[in-house]
């Protein structure tokens, strides 16, 4: 036994934070529902989770020592603040840690959609050659077209640069109005308008109840016949049958889709193997630096935990 | 017969521009020492070439009423500038044609290089996905590292801007002084230090002939042992031996190659088929919209045409 506080962390941390944790507090690894889990959490002062460890009430009344929940990454869509709020949990989370992860990915994303390569893996004769530098041409550019970001936040306004930088033409949307230092020459616009001009339309908004199925059947019928449509915010915000009626329909469109509802995508998911859609495995922020970013959570949760409890 | 003016066209031009030319002159269709060519190049005023034709002082001497030759493209490499003036023979290309190509492409190697990323092809369990997810973790991100730009003309500037729009830091040497708002916040250096800070080095020099081995034995050794570097100037910017053992000496580095001496890359190219070499072929500029930007350099090489001819 020890009187350090004990920790259990339920998801994957990155070492050095979690040894950083580890010099401070008894950090138990253990997925909700182990036994490991079960032994422990009655005495927990502090909860680690990232992505899909549910934070609930129902955890939450069999956690009553616990003071805080961090979570390692941006959004708090698996954690019940009201609950938290209810017990005098506090939540801790690291709001920029994957930004520049999520930023890399949607640019990578973006070319991928519009630009074939291939590295040789042998010798080619003149006539290979010059047939595969022939199948390799690009049809479109992103040089010249319009980016949509729909969301600009600390994503999407970040995006909007490299797409200025790309020579795109930027337009967004979003619900507060955002200030023209950080606008640059983005331009605000409708959603609709927003849809209906957007070369690449990527999304970045936040978890928000209100977003769920935000792109439905009139959203999808707004964009153009050769959308590249892009998703890295939550698998929800997209009714995935509308998009695979639309994906059908216009055989000139792409969708590159990194969150899914659920995950893992299951096998009679609407979007699963059709041509013009690329479903990744929600790796939009995986990077280590992100991940340690994220992992440094640990930091914010020990100062709670070093607080003075409050008497009651 | 015609009496309009006879044009060779030796590689291929996209469809729009070349109808135009063929509106106005007579279009033949010929590669070099072809049947078809050798029938014409007596009377051809006009020839327009891409990037594998040599136009020296041989194929000028057997084209005696040549007024104008039309390179589709930027680099120069390929024609015999001396040759052409000492005949009376112009030379006309389209210097901005690939510019956002070959920056689209850079932006797409660098992600490459760093980002490991694929589409589901089938649905997987829990198991799979997690395993997916952390196999695709990224060991580093552009975002906080150090760009280096070699040749900071029209495209290595541009490179420079989606740089800093990644987050990264820019560094870039150039034989002459950049003025200071192309240059933004890049930070000009001498070469070696540009060669030893840079976590991503990428070369956009020209072709002239000093440039043959600039980065050889000792270029690589003050490279970092994890250096991205990405060529798609020219292939003989780069002593392919030299880099070679620096790549076999450094597993930690990549190098990613567009051009190469010579093309097609032969079975005996000393950095055909190492494991952290990617070759691509000669593909930079190669999209539609470049290829028409540089195929309408027959709009020049009509006005030449169209000049009253000089009496002798």
């Amino acid at each position: 036994m020890t009187d350090r506080p004990i920790v259990i962390v339920t998801e994957a941390l990155t070492a050095e934070p979690l040894a950083w944790l580890g010099e401070r507090a008894e950090v138990i690894h253990a997925a909700v529902g182990t036994p490991e889990f079960e032994e422990h959490r009655g005495r927990a002062s502090g909860l680690v989770v990232r992505t899909y460890t549910r934070v609930d009430g129902e955890l939450l009344a069999g956690m009553p020592a616990l003071r805080v929940v961090g979570r390692a990454g941006v959004g708090l869509d698996n954690i019940d603040l009201d609950a938290c709020a209810a017990r005098g949990v506090r939540v801790e989370r690291t709001p920029d840690a994957n930004t520049d992860a999520v930023v890399e990915f949607v640019t990578a994303m973006m070319l991928d959609a519009i630009r074939p390569r291939v590295g040789l893996d042998r010798a080619i004769d003149q006539g290979e050659w010059n047939a595969l530098r022939t199948e390799l041409v690009a049809p479109r550019q992103l040089a010249g077209s319009t980016l949509g970001v729909l969301g600009f936040g600390r994503i999407g306004s970040r995006i909007a640069s490299v797409g200025r930088a790309l020579n795109m033409r930027v337009l967004y949307h979003d619900l507060v109005e955002i200030d023209p230092e950080r606008r640059g020459d983005a331009v605000a616009v409708g959603l609709d308008e927003l849809l209906a001009a957007s070369d690449v339309l990527t999304v970045h908004v936040d978890g928000r109840r209100s977003n769920r199925g935000l792109l439905g059947e009139g959203s999808f019928a707004r964009m153009k016949d050769d959308v590249i449509f892009i998703n890295t915010s939550r698998g929800f915000v997209v009714d995935a049958d509308a998009c695979a009626d639309f994906m059908r329909a216009r055989p000139g469109a792409q969708a590159l889709l990194d969150v899914h509802e659920p995950e893992p995508v299951p096998i009679d998911h609407p979007l699963l193997m059709m041509p013009s859609v690329c479903l990744t495995p929600h790796i939009a922020s995986a990077t280590l630096p992100a991940k340690d970013a994220m992992s440094w959570v640990v930091r914010p949760v020990w100062e709670r935990l070093s607080d003075p409890v409050p008497t009651a």
